[in-house]
C-alpha cells in the first residue's frame, strides 16, 4: 500500500480546544458530583444561543421549494445576490457574482485560499486563531510567520513592514479571535497601504463582523480599492448557526474565486441548496435581521460586561474586547512561584477546581501564561461564578 | 502577489456535463420556440423527484432537538451508530466508530482519501466517472493510468494484473457510472485478492449501492476480509438526495479514517450536524425506508425499461445496466461518414435536435462516439420520446 501520506496531511492535529473539551467531559462529571457546583466551561467559541426562529423556517421554506438537488458550483445566483446586497449596505460597491463564493463556513473559504497558494509565506499577528495554526497553515502547507502584538495588542508597524518584504500573503482576523480587538480604520488603512507596497495579498478573516460594542466600528478589507483582498465571512457567528456550516468568502479578484470556486467544487460539490436559501433570507429579512442582532449583541455584551468587572478584580489592565465574545487575559504575573511550563500549570489547577479555558500557547508560542476565555456558550450568572472562581484560585496560590 | 497558484487548482476543469448544461440552458428555449416540442435532457446524474417525506420531517426534527451548533469532527456518533448498524444488515460486521468518518457527499470521501495520497499512482477502470478524470485526480494530482473495460464491460483481467504491479491505488465504481454495470461477488473477490496481492489500497466508490434491478446484488467491497479497503457512500442517489451533500467513508484501516477526519475538519469543520440527524433517520426508520426504496426502484425500473426497449430499436447489443440510471451506448457504428471528432459531431447534431448527452470522451479518450444517457431526472414518456428522436437522427444520417 502506499506508504507516504502527502505534507498536508502530516502536520495538522486536532484542535487543542476539542482536545481540552474531550478531556473535560469525562472531569465535569467528578467534579459536579464531589463538589456539587457547575463545572464552567469558558474554552469553546461555540453559542449557548438558539437560532433565530425566522432563519430556521426559512430551511423549511427552502426544503418546500424544492432546493434539494445538487447546488450551482460556486454559489446560487439568488444567494450570491443577497451577499451583494448585504455588502452594499456594508458601503462595500461593485461586487459582483463572480466575486463570491459561498462556502462550508468562513473555515472552508480560508482553507480554499490557502491551498491555493500553497506553501506561500503568510505573515500573521499573534496571538492568532488557534485553527489557523494547528490546521489551515499546515493543511495549505504555508510557511508562516507570527508577529506578536504589542501591549494593549497594539500594532507594530516597523517590524510589520520589516517583515512584510518577505511575505506572499497576510493573514488579517478582525475582529480578533482572541483578544476582541475590532481594528480602527486608520490601522486598517496603514495595513492595506503596506501590503500593496509590497504586493501582498489580505486574506482578511471577518467572522466575527457583526459582533461589535460600544463605539467601534467594524470596517471590512473590501473597504478599500485593493483587488487583492479576500474578506472571509461566516454566518456561524452572526446567527448563532455555527453547525450550519454556510460562509462566503469575497474579492474583487475573480480568478482567485474563480480558482477557489473549483476547488470547491472538487472538495464537496457546493454548498447545500437550503441551508443557501435560508441564509438569503437571513440576510434579506431586513426586520428580521435588525431585531435579532439587536437582542443578540445586547445578551453578548452583557456577558461581556460581567466578565470584564469580574476580572478586573484581579487582573492588572485587562483589555476590554471591542467586538467578539473573547477576553485573551495574561494570568502569568500572577503566580508568584517557578513553574515549569505555565500552560499546562494554569489548565490543570483551573480545571481540577472546575473551569476549563483554552490555554495562551494555543494561539502562539509567545502566549504561554495567557488563557482565553470565551463568554458565548454560558449564561451571565455562570460567566461571574466562573470567574469569580478563577479568581479566588490565584488569590490562594 | 503570489504569483504560482498551486499544482492542485492547475489542472481542475469545470465539469463537462456542467458545460453541456450551460450551453443548453439558451439552445432549448430556442428549440422549443421554433419546434413546439420539448428540449430533452440527458446529460444530468441529477434526480427529477422528490425527497422522502419523512427524511424532510427529520430535518425539522434535528432543528428542533437544537442540533444546530458545530458537529463532532468526523461525524456524530449516533450518525457513526446508525450507518454501522446499516452495514450490519448488508452483512458487513466488526465496523467501529473509528472506522467511519461523515462527508460531504460520497464526492468529499473521494477527495479526501485521494489527497490524503497526494500523487500516488492510481489504476482505475474506463470508462471512468467524468468527475474523477475532471476534478479528483488532478486536485489530488494523482498519476492515474485507464484500463478500458472489454466488450460488454468485462475485465481484462491479465491486463489487469499486469497494471496492478505498478499501481498504489484502484479506483472501484461499483456500480458503475456511466456502463450500469454491476461487478459480480466473483469479479470483486478476483481484484480483492489481486490487489491483497500487490499491495494495493482500494478505494471504491459504492454510490450507487441502491440502485441494483433484476437479479443483480450489490457487494461492498468491505465484504472481504482486506483492512486496505476504502469504501465510499453517499445519501445523495439513495434518497434523491443530491442536495443535501451528505455521505459518508468506511474503511477497516482507521489510521485512513483519522487522517480523512482532521481533513475534512481542516476544510469544513465537520458536516451540518441536523443533516446528520435526518440521515440517521433515513437508515433507522426501515419502514418508511424500505417503502422509499421499493417505490424508488421501482420508477427507476421503468425509466430503465422503456430507455432500453428504444434503445435496442437502433443500437445493437445494448448493454442492460444492472444498477445506476444510466446507460452507455456505442453510436460510432451509425455514422457512415468520415467524421473528425466523433463526440463533437454527435454533440452538436443532437443539440440541434432537441436532446442533450453526455459524450463519451467525458469518462476517457477511448470513448469517443459513445454516449451516456441518465434517465434519472426524465418522466418515462420524455425518455420514450429523447431516445425515439435520438434514433431518427441516425438513421436520417
Amino acid at each position: 500500500m502506499v506508504q507516504k501520506i502527502s505534507l498536508a496531511f502530516q502536520n495538522i492535529v486536532l484542535s487543542q480546544i476539542v482536545k481540552i473539551s474531550e478531556r473535560v467531559r469525562e472531569k465535569a462529571v467528578e467534579f459536579e458530583k464531589t463538589h456539587k457546583k457547575p463545572f464552567i466551561r469558558f474554552q469553546r467559541g461555540d453559542l449557548g444561543i438558539d437560532i433565530p426562529a425566522y432563519v430556521r423556517d426559512a430551511i423549511n421554506e427552502g426544503l418546500e421549494k424544492g432546493l434539494t438537488k445538487y447546488p450551482k458550483s460556486g454559489g446560487e445566483p439568488w444567494f450570491k445576490d443577497a451577499v451583494i446586497n448585504h455588502l452594499e449596505e456594508m458601503g462595500i460597491k461593485n461586487i459582483k457574482r463572480d466575486n463570491v463564493i459561498a462556502t462550508y463556513g468562513g473555515q472552508e473559504g480560508l482553507q480554499l485560499v490557502f491551498s491555493l497558494f500553497r506553501g506561500s509565506k503568510c505573515l500573521a499577528f499573534s496571538p492568532c486563531w488557534s485553527c489557523m495554526l494547528d490546521n489551515i497553515f499546515p493543511y495549505s502547507e504555508t510557511d508562516y510567520k507570527l508577529l506578536p502584538l504589542k501591549e494593549n495588542f497594539e500594532i507594530d508597524f516597523d517590524e510589520f513592514e520589516k517583515n512584510l518584504k518577505h511575505s506572499d500573503i497576510l493573514y488579517l482576523n478582525n475582529p480578533h479571535n482572541p483578544t476582541g480587538k475590532v481594528f480602527t480604520y486608520e490601522e486598517l488603512e496603514r495595513i492595506n497601504h503596506l501590503c500593496k507596497k509590497y504586493d501582498v495579498l489580505i486574506v482578511s478573516d471577518e467572522a466575527y463582523k457583526d459582533i461589535i460594542f460600544d463605539n467601534n466600528r467594524f470596517h471590512s478589507m473590501l473597504e478599500f480599492d485593493n483587488k487583492d483582498v479576500v474578506s472571509v465571512f461566516t454566518f456561524s457567528k452572526s446567527f448563532a448557526a455555527t453547525g450550519f456550516r454556510a460562509g462566503y468568502t469575497v474579492s474583487r479578484n475573480s480568478f482567485i474565486i474563480e480558482k477557489m470556486t473549483l476547488g470547491d467544487y472538487s472538495q464537496t460539490a457546493g454548498v447545500v441548496t437550503f441551508i443557501q436559501y435560508a441564509f438569503k433570507v437571513a440576510l434579506e429579512n431586513k426586520e428580521e435581521k435588525d431585531k435579532w442582532l439587536k437582542w443578540f449583541l445586547n445578551k453578548l455584551k452583557k456577558r461581556r460586561d460581567i466578565a470584564y468587572e469580574e476580572l478586573k478584580e484581579f487582573v492588572k489592565d485587562v483589555y476590554k474586547p471591542g467586538g467578539t465574545f473573547y477576553f485573551f487575559v495574561n494570568l502569568k504575573d500572577l503566580i508568584k512561584k517557578e513553574v515549569k511550563n505555565y500552560d499546562e500549570y494554569i489548565l490543570d489547577l483551573l480545571i481540577e477546581n472546575g473551569v476549563a479555558v483554552t490555554p495562551g500557547s494555543a494561539f502562539g508560542r509567545d502566549f504561554e501564561g495567557f488563557i482565553r476565555i470565551s463568554t458565548s456558550a454560558l449564561e451571565e450568572n455562570l460567566i461571574k461564578e466562573g470567574i469569580k472562581r478563577i479568581g479566588e484560585i490565584f488569590k490562594s496560590i
